[in-house]
């Protein structure tokens, strides 16, 4: 499909216009990033993994009834997706202390949440995606309490969700990010669950051993990334028959 | 384990006083019965694979903050759970139309629903497990408006949890059963999963060709009950190994 403009570049992601008004293309690149782009690599093969991991997700969530932003995957790189205003928080949900949480409230990485912590943070690379509270939420109008609350009730179900089926696969649901964006449609508005879910924006760790299948395996050097992410693919059943991740059927 | 006295025998389980106050021992049959007990047979290995079946779910809800009456698996039969009183209601979420719901309003079978339906049934045997609205549950005192609120609320999170487990190893959710119990401690009371979650309580279709692998292939004479199960228990990866269904592992 041809793609349209560049619309914005980030760490991981290219959006470009759409071929039709209100779609756009999402381009997963290799690119990977971490510690706000301080730590910076490109790894084969990790952007279709991830692609081909957030349609499976997003595909299965929409099956329950919950509204993203995708459409449809176009190639081994791209998807189309409905274009959205994207909220300037990220919602993260907590099952088990990990990363930034444990340093912040010195909770040992591992220790399980009496109930699933929900937090927002404010989207802005250059303040760090600061940890925000909803009385900054509403004051600066990133969004009204209404959206507030639908946001944390789309983040618990996902969450549920998710959980159910990291769980099938042997696989716990330590973490994760959401975006959600307003998708428009005349005078209606709409919130619908944005960016990708992936290893790179989840927690994932091996029930029995604890080993870690997600992007901390980039961030903290623990081996080889798309093998982790293929081990996920491959336990959900969407690598691609004789893909392994670094092999030539991910890479364009 | 020692059992105790047998407390209640109902068409799938027995429950036996259990080893310590405010335990029972719940015993899974291989009797299948259907249509209200019209229809029965004893299906070597449906007990055993239930039971562990059952346990997995329980153990995964548990994991998502989900309070049920299960303890631990004791052996392939048997498992140890809380004495609760179980409210009697037959709580139904359906994802797809499918069995009486198709007959009562004429829609096709396998026909999406716009949303999850929670039903209430009230659960009477000799009634045919009528449904009934909050009307009837209300005005007859079987439960408050308060716990019909938390029922509906934990069926719809058994919902989204079980619909992401089963999507991880290729099988659609149609809908399920649960039943709840009010266990007690104390001056205190609350609102537990109770039961079992299996393919006796469950619709579950393999994806891609809508093959049955619950109790619906018992009912409408479609082939081996245990052959279905044994699928649904390899996939969620919880057969014993060397176990078939029929097999003696998973026969006393």
């Amino acid at each position: 499909m041809a793609r349209g403009k560049k619309l914005y570049e980030g760490k991981a992601k290219v959006l470009y216009e759409g071929p039709e008004p209100g779609t756009l293309i999402q381009y997963f690149k290799d690119d990977a990033t971490a510690f706000n782009a301080e730590k910076k690599d490109t790894i084969q093969g990790k952007g279709a993994l991830n692609n081909i991991l957030s349609e499976h997700i997003m595909l299965g969530l929409a099956g329950i009834g919950m509204p993203t932003h995708f459409i449809r995957r176009l190639n081994m790189r791209e998807q189309l997706i409905h274009k959205v205003e994207i909220v300037p928080l990220e919602i993260i949900v907590r099952n088990v202390a990990a990363g930034s949480f444990s340093k912040m409230l010195g909770i040992e990485e591992g220790t399980p949440l009496p109930r699933p912590i929900v937090e927002f943070c404010y989207k802005e690379d250059k303040l760090g995606d600061p940890l925000v509270s909803e009385e900054h939420i509403l004051a600066l109008d990133w969004a009204s309490q209404h959206d507030i609350d639908d946001m944390r009730e789309m983040a618990l179900r996902v969450n549920d969700y998710l959980s159910g089926m990291m769980y099938a696969v042997g696989i716990k649901l330590i973490d994760f990010k959401i975006e959600v964006g307003r998708q428009f449609h005349q005078d209606m508005q709409r919130l619908v669950l944005a960016d990708e879910i992936s290893p790179d924006s989840c927690r994932l760790w091996d029930i029995e051993t604890n080993q870690k299948l997600d992007k901390d395996v980039f961030r903290r050097d623990l081996g080889s990334l798309t093998d982790a992410y293929s081990e996920v693919a491959r336990r959900l059943g969407v690598l691609p028959k004789g893909g392994t991740g670094s092999g030539p059927k991910l890479v364009e």
